[in-house]
């Protein structure tokens, strides 16, 4: 079938399972292939493929010539080559976490992956208000071993500059430069808030200077810090879940960045799923219940975090200087320090910015929404201004709780 | 010439003479031509080639297979690659501050450049006791434009991560991440100490855990923030210098670190010059008068660098959060925290490490320069400790003077 050997074009449903039937060797000759495009992100086609016979499928995945999210931001198809060299090596260091993949074909730029469908996306889930009790065990184990030991800490520094160079990612990073670190913080046309939530905004983020000061900061951290290779875009919308597994996708995003990018942007959407369920469960019960069982994946994912790195540390650090007494200590301080710097970020980003999460538009009591959005901005603040003082997963939770009470 | 086509071998002078004849279209015809081989780096093979009738002169500097500094640092030719490259860029930013490029050569890796056989070595001038009116002029206008216009403040991030990936350079920056940033810091066997200075290092360097954790942290900043496009080897020996002129040369170990490493090199370099006055200019009154013109140029490298960074950014600055209020202060003043702790790095490092400088092995007095020796080593340590407290140039000269009357 040479035309997907020719150049690159998007793929139709036929075309997908024309691929799927002829260029890929996964099914029988005598599948019943069935194809449908189920991508509803934005910078993707996903296609299933299932054999209706043998129950056995595939998802192919391939990046549109733009990014869907907007003609203003221009996403080389590149990214395809990132996400796919991302996932076999997290699958090396972190097995079991990430999607298998089974082929990439650069000039189609897609990417054929183990299909997921008996999972569900965990956003989805949370505001359904389901609960994964492997979560936070599971995202520390695969943050932990992708973060560190891709790290100077761990890897050969002359290995670790050529995966820096392999990872360096212009189009993507601009996106969050531009839709995390920079319009969120002034009136800029492509923000999006809600009335009820305006002047909030305009008081105490776009005229507290001394607050923004400390944004342009945390920006050119992002910029600037090669720690570790990220993910990049880890909100409950990479994530798939089921009762028993975690798998982690789309690290489109992926670049060297620092280590507190992941965890961040982690932390935040738990909390956007909290505020979600103190906005719309009736039942006082289930919604205690339910925060409680939030307010704890909370904690253990700061908690759990600190004490798998500690001890996966002293097992794989191979820096000389690294052993120098203290130096674990303020290396991992550090990130937990720019882990509350990115909590916040993103907790204002997903109010103000153009992005948003369902968990927090989907609250549909407008004054309701209102006070989550005040809760979220108030302590996004507060986790950028006051990051140096974030030590445990208690830390954490305090300041949504503390703002829970001051706000109403 | 086929044989320079074909692969990679190091030239002889033979070689090098017949490349300019028959590769080059530098010289006329008539041309009579003499060819010299002048290095006496580490890293490369310099040939001087002059051609007698018109006085016209090229340099041919070629990259060794190998590191010539020791046979335990392989360093590939490409660094040739990176060297032209950067200094063409370097010549567009700051005009006129480094030699001109005539030609690369991948296959033989060299490139061919502007003779300054009119120009000395600023180690060698220094150690003459000569001065250079100009220089810290020169040196601040060349450092702030080409380490304020290759950041993130003016280059489009897009751009600026291409550069990034571009100078990548694995080999060169891990000699300085050895050299530098680690054996000086422990009783490493490549370590060169005399006795004399021996005891003192082992008690105020080797024995502190307190400053050493300072260093590691020095090292990552050092492997992780993508700041400025740097020259990587700013020294006095890698500085030419006539009384009208100044040019830098051998970017060889560029790459993309943070801005402070360049001008903490040229401080520390500043610095070996002063107290090998102080060691060997017998008369009080030639030595009081060529010490107080290097505490001036000491001061005015720091001084004229802040008031120039200052003016130009609000020239040239592009990206919208840095014109946040506070952030210029920010941002400058992290430069120089940066650059008070490489002048302390590189103080210890030509002391304790393999690689010295002749301002400090040549004071032939051992008495006289395990005093010097002393001086730098503890002005190292405080500016790596209180890097933070670093503000004005009167700052830095004042921990030179304070130990110069301290130690005996």
């Amino acid at each position: 079938m040479s035309k997907f050997k020719e150049s690159y074009f998007t793929m139709k449903e036929d075309d997908a399972l024309e691929y799927a039937t002829f260029v890929l060797n996964f099914f029988s000759l005598d599948a019943e292939l069935s194809c449908r495009e189920i991508g509803d992100g934005n910078l993707n086609y996903i296609f299933r493929i299932i054999d209706l016979k043998s129950g056995r499928s595939i998802i192919i995945k391939q990046a549109g010539p733009y990014a869907r999210i907007s003609d203003e931001f221009k996403v080389s198809p590149d990214r395809n080559r990132i996400e796919s060299d991302v996932l076999k090596l997290q699958s090396k260091l972190a097995e079991g976490f990430v999607p298998e993949i089974y082929n990439y074909d650069p000039i189609m730029n897609c990417c054929v992956m183990e299909d997921l469908s008996d999972y569900v996306i965990m956003r989805k889930a949370l505001i359904e208000h389901k609960r994964f009790p492997l979560f936070a065990e599971d995202i520390t184990t695969f943050m932990v071993k992708t973060l560190l030991l891709t790290s100077d800490i761990v890897m050969n520094h002359k290995d670790k500059k050529e995966s820096v160079k392999n990872f360096i990612n212009p189009e993507l990073c601009e996106i969050t430069e531009d839709l995390v670190y920079t319009e969120p913080f002034y009136d800029c046309d492509r923000n999006d808030v809600i009335d009820e939530t305006r002047k909030f905004v305009q008081k105490e983020i776009w005229s507290d200077e001394k607050f923004l000061l400390e944004t342009a900061k945390l920006k050119f951290e992002f910029m600037t810090n090669a720690q570790s290779l990220l993910h990049g875009d880890l909100h409950t919308g990479s994530i798939f879940v089921k009762a028993d597994s975690t798998k982690i996708i789309d690290p489109e995003f992926a670049f060297y960045g620092p280590a507190g990018y992941d965890i961040g942007n982690v932390i935040a959407n738990l909390i956007f799923a909290y505020e979600n369920s103190e906005a719309t469960i009736e039942d006082t019960t289930k919604k205690k219940e339910y925060k409680n069982w939030l307010e704890e994946t909370i904690k253990q994912v700061i908690d759990l975090f600190i004490s798998k790195f500690k001890f996966m540390w002293k097992e794989v650090v191979t820096e000389r200087t690294a052993n120098y007494k203290g130096f674990d200590e303020y290396y991992l301080q550090n990130i937990i320090k720019d882990t509350a710097a990115v909590t916040g970020c993103e907790l204002c980003r997903r109010i103000i910015g153009m992005a948003h999460v369902k968990d927090i538009t989907g609250i549909e009591d407008i004054n309701k929404r209102a006070r989550a959005e005040k809760i979220c901005l108030s302590a996004g603040k507060k986790f950028i201004i006051q990051r140096e003082s974030f030590k445990t997963g208690a830390d954490f939770i305090n300041v949504i709780k503390e703002f829970e009470k001051s706000i109403n």
